[in-house]
């Protein structure tokens, strides 16, 4: 089902529950190069028959300039031109760098994505912010923009390794915590396996999240207001997520909980205990025996010297969060507190 | 004085026979980092006290980005920040270079010009392009986006070669062709002296010639129309550039006169002598003895191989330039007959 979202700066066309085999009529097979990485390809490779197709290397650590130099140099090979449109068919590094790499060669292609994890079908793909990592520096360089159109095509999860879903929940809960009691509690009641084996049920609830992204986006496409709320647990959970080398599902379902304790401390939240309980049931972990004073100084490089506060995303109750600024002192002493109990 | 030019995405405050040390009004000297090169810094060390500054090697071949990577980490090391301004003082290969970095470190920062030779002052800086060359590709890779102001300072060209100076008035005599009949009179009345001797009198052609520029993309950011009028000399000029290793000033005064011959005889333009003995008048070369089989070669590579015809810049009478689609055929006939005058 096709819909028009409009953005402040421009419009991008969803086709949810689709296929990815409509792609040619959105784009002309013949201008178009498509972008993916090796897991994909190999896992779909007939679904790439007969478009132009540049295979990445998997990984994190390849959403770097020296990829982005190889890229563009395939695409000159290729005579890519202003009338191409570049798609990239993957998780978010895939898109993260596509849109990137369409932003800046020529000044500027048309470009789109066709999501293939959970995280990149409700987080990544959308919003239009695009880049890549500089260093230990995530998401340093890079622009934003929006794409042409997303499509999505379930029939891709089917290779999707079990903790790419795990990570993808994350955030799925995430957006429960901070905009959807209701689903909240559909997530309650189903399990991760109804999810990965029922078609239609996974198709809803990635469309429902995808637009709850697309919302908060929408109202704050430039990141001043609402769209901080979409950091729930990633503040505490990037600073652990380098430091232990967790997983980014991990970290940010462990923040969450710290958030929610925070939330307990700061505005009278009561609802910590269901959250853990959803997050168990879908394979998160909860607590992390994290040394306070190490992830406390991360937090703090993270910010200038100067500010004495920092802003801290908390919850109101499940289905409502607020940006809260929490002195840099009171915080301190909160994340001290928070593997006591 | 300051004048504020909107462009369809955004305005950017000119500050036209302004001074340099004006700058710390415009930007926060704490905030701001300047990027230049050691022709200029060495020549105006001075002016660049108490500000952040990365000085890059003089030159066309250093706007790549190994230039921008090491960019990018010295401003990881100033800590620059969303909140920082980044300043570029310099020839076009600095405005273009520093335009890019800040449009693309953090998703982008604000930016400004202080461009310190002609073409700079009357072409590179205006208009928003910016970007980095791709081995032989030239701009390949970049970014439409306004700086947010640009200032100009006339005692900055001291220190200007004079080569550069008559690189930069083959724009300004290109100007003069394809808009300003007035200003084609007026350079005939003076010498390249009088501009360099005279302060006022350079400063007012500056301006008169930003203007042009400025109007023209005003009308056509996204160059779908008028913009492609700045294009007079530069399609047979780019391709003589590379093949005989002229500087641009030269290969542009050669291709101007190439598209006056050529509008003669299609479309009865009777100026041509005019033209020439202007650019001699400022030193600049009007003849050169090119093999046409091989530049003809050179444009057809630029096209796609199934377009029949070539936009190019013809010049109805000194003042009036208009785009004409010449067949591919026609056209390899006329630069075969050229050479012949
Ligand atoms: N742009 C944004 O707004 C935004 C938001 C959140 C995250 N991100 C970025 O997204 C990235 C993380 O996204 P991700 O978790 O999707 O990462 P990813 O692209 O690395 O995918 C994770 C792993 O799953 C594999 N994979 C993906 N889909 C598959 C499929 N259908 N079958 C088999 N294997 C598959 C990939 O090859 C990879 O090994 C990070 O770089 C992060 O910065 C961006
Ligand atoms: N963005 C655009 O729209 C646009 C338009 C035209 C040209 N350009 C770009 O501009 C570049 C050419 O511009 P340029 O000719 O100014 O090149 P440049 O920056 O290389 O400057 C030419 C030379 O003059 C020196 N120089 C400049 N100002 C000086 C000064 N005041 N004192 C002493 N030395 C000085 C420089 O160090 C350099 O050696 C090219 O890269 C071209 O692609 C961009
Ligand atoms: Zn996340
Ligand atoms: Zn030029």
């Amino acid at each position: 089902m096709e819909k028009i979202i409009k953005f402040s700066t421009a419009a991008t066309h969803f086709y949810f529950a689709a296929a990815i085999s409509k792609l040619k009529e959105i784009a002309d097979k013949k201008m178009a190069v498509i972008i993916t990485d090796e897991h994909i390809y190999t896992a779909h490779s007939k679904k790439f028959s007969g478009w132009k197709t540049i295979v990445l290397k998997p990984g994190e650590q390849y959403k770097v300039q020296p990829t982005v130099d190889e890229v563009i140099q395939q695409l000159i090979g290729l005579q890519a031109d202003r009338k191409t449109t570049l798609i990239g068919v993957g998780g978010g590094v895939i898109t993260d760098i596509t849109g990137y790499i369409a932003s800046v060669y020529m000044r500027g292609l048309r470009f789109g994505f066709v999501p293939t994890s959970i995280l990149g079908l409700v987080d990544a793909s959308i919003g239009g912010k695009n880049g890549i990592d500089v260093g230990p520096y995530k998401n340093m360089v890079g622009v934003i923009r929006q794409p042409s159109f997303i499509l999505h095509d379930m029939n891709l999860l089917n290779s999707l390794p079990q903790l790419e879903w795990e990570n993808g929940f994350a955030e799925v809960i995430k957006h429960a915590c901070i905009k959807d009691a209701a689903l909240f509690a559909a997530l309650e009641k189903n399990t991760l396996k109804d999810y990965q084996s029922r078609r239609k049920t996974i198709a809803e609830l990635v469309e429902r999240n995808a637009l709850i992204k697309i919302r908060v986006v929408q109202k704050d496409e430039f990141e001043k207001g609402d769209r901080r709320l979409l950091n729930l647990g990633h503040t505490l959970g990037h600073a652990i997520e380098t430091q232990y080398n967790l997983i980014h599902g991990h970290a940010i379902a462990i923040g969450m909980v710290a958030a929610c304790r925070i939330s307990e401390q700061l505005s009278g939240f009561k609802q910590t205990e269901r959250v853990v309980q959803l997050l168990e049931r879908y394979h998160l972990p909860t607590h992390l025996d994290f040394d306070p004073g190490k992830v406390f100084e991360v937090l703090k490089m993270d910010k200038k010297r100067e500010l004495k506060t920092m802003n801290f995303v908390l919850l109101d109750k499940i289905g409502k969060a607020v940006v809260r600024a929490i002195p840099m002192k009171q915080l301190e002493q909160i994340i001290g507190g928070l593997n006591q109990k």
